[in-house]
């Protein structure tokens, strides 16, 4: 008779946290207390600001199950997160994570999201060092709180953008939303697309150089969408913006997917979010050219302007139309 | 024809938060920026340690709907997070919430769970200055982060009882079960039961006022049960205890509807979390007779032993029983 695979109900929650604690740092160094107390204690971060995250992701709403891997959903959650942190600028030391599982869950399942969690959490200096796991009947629940850090002087909020300054973004954009697709519509290949949509970058590196190297006066991750995200801005601001269709990054593979599925390439662009590229602004004109050097694109799509005539798209048939928020809203159908 | 009542999925998320942002404070003083960005960006806290919370509460594990107003759920949700920072002997400062809600929610209930979070945390002066808003087709799951800080000096961990130190819990044990069993049995009667399971205390100045006027060594809340917290306390000290079970503070309800359903009062006693009560050692076994002038019970019921002999119950029939961990352990069934 085929042995039965164990599940969270047959270990029990002592198990498992037992299990993942042996994943977690020791305390030591500026963590004076991790997992074991009533909270997580560490060092104050001293001449800092202090950077908190919350984010929530729910099986069925931000992520299925079958289009990779749990351990690969656990790397995308925390990746999702530390982006928020590289948004400001930001250099994330700590996570938190908070586990709602069914009972019947695979233990190996449950413990796969928890390594994929933490190896990313790793990877960006911020390891999970404390959290929780409760039982639940519902959807795989996972929230993760990363907590950094960030010198006075060089906190990048949504707030700064200056009529004239130019409007960048990193990398291509519309890429992850059509890896999606691709899982979707069972399409073999596509694989870059794929891969950028289950295990995106958090831009922590990027964020900190282009801060250190130009002026920065304002930055977003394009997490809800272009559209969505330079609105965010454009509010924050008190600005308006127009951008051109013909600059925006778009990447091969996308180009090729849109055409297959007869997809109007630029809506759905400016609609798409997910990728965690940054959005930002600067009064110097010229960073794409110089910042080839890192291997990393970088692209002006348009410029900042007062907020009389809100964001609009200048589009290749020379037409200009406003460019309305259609990110992803929770609730609405 | 009577109007359809509102629902999140009518109103969706915009005007959601644009609601309960209303409810935050706005930025200023020590908060850089807490909604309308990435991140919350506030000051460090100087020569403090730095305390974070993460707790996730889910309808049907943690709350049912129609033991109280959800407006009490929120309340209770936000006073046990505060609670784990008053077990350090922390303050709170901010809180972050996650709130994971089905679209056919109505919105006045959403409104009343985020109206309750927030008049408990503005109550602990913590108040919610920022987190998210994901739809859910499961259960309502509200996830609370609370940041607080303490001075170096007088952090209380888990890990510093000693023996032959006293053991003592503040308030009655049990009460909040015994308030849970009397809804779950549609009891009438027994208000003070089910308001200390409703709507619970964080005994963050209890804390902070024994912490000052004694030498605390190890302090826990009572979240999962007596013997669960005490074992904590045991294992992160490498210690033993010994307890009597003429000393347990039960309450004269709880000693009532114990009788009503022919219930052990003392294994219910010791197995019942949810109190928030606070277990704490100390090397002063007279604090209980000094402290009545706070008008706050404080019971000394027991002694730290070395770790040879576990934990153990001295009954008032003389018999010396082990005591086992009977809190609440999640995935179990």
């Amino acid at each position: 008779m085929p042995k039965r695979a164990k599940t969270l109900a047959d270990a029990g929650e002592f198990e498992f946290i037992k299990s993942i604690r042996t994943m977690m740092p020791k305390d030591g160094g500026n963590i004076i207390r991790s997992v074991g107390d009533d909270c997580l204690v560490t060092e104050s971060f001293e001449n800092s600001l202090l950077l908190n995250t919350i984010d929530t992701f729910v099986e069925g709403i931000h992520f299925k199950q079958g289009y990779g891997t749990l351990t690969q959903i656990g790397q995308r959650c925390m990746a999702a997160s530390v982006s928020d942190i590289a948004a400001m600028s930001g250099n994330p030391v700590y996570s938190l994570v908070s586990l709602s599982l069914s009972p019947n869950m695979l233990y190996n399942d449950a413990i796969n999201i928890f390594s994929g969690l933490q190896s990313t959490a790793k990877l960006y200096g911020c390891p999970i060092v404390g959290g929780e796991t409760t039982s639940s009947a519902g959807p795989i629940t996972i929230t993760v709180t990363v907590i950094g850090k960030v010198e006075r002087d060089r906190v990048i909020l949504r707030s700064g953008a200056i009529t004239g300054e130019s409007i960048y973004v990193t990398g291509y954009i519309g890429d992850a939303m059509a890896g999606l697709m691709a899982f979707e519509r069972k399409e073999s290949g596509f694989n870059n697309l794929k891969k950028k949509f289950l295990t995106p970058l958090a831009l922590v590196t990027l964020s900190r150089a282009l801060n250190g190297l130009y002026h920065i006066t304002s930055m977003i991750d394009i997490s809800d969408g272009l559209s969505t995200d330079l609105a965010n801005i454009s509010y924050e601001s008190g600005c308006g913006a127009e951008i051109y269709e013909e600059l925006l990054p778009l990447s091969n593979d996308f180009r090729r997917i849109s055409k297959k599925f007869d997809i109007d390439m630029t809506s759905f662009a400016l609609s798409s979010g997910e990728d965690f590229e940054l959005l930002f602004t600067t009064d110097d004109d010229t960073i794409s050219d110089k910042f080839q050097l890192m291997n990393h694109r970088i692209t002006r799509i348009g410029t900042i302007t007062d907020s009389s005539k809100g964001i609009r798209i200048h589009c290749k048939n020379n037409n200009v139309e406003p460019v309305l928020p259609k990110g992803y809203e929770h609730f609405k159908s």
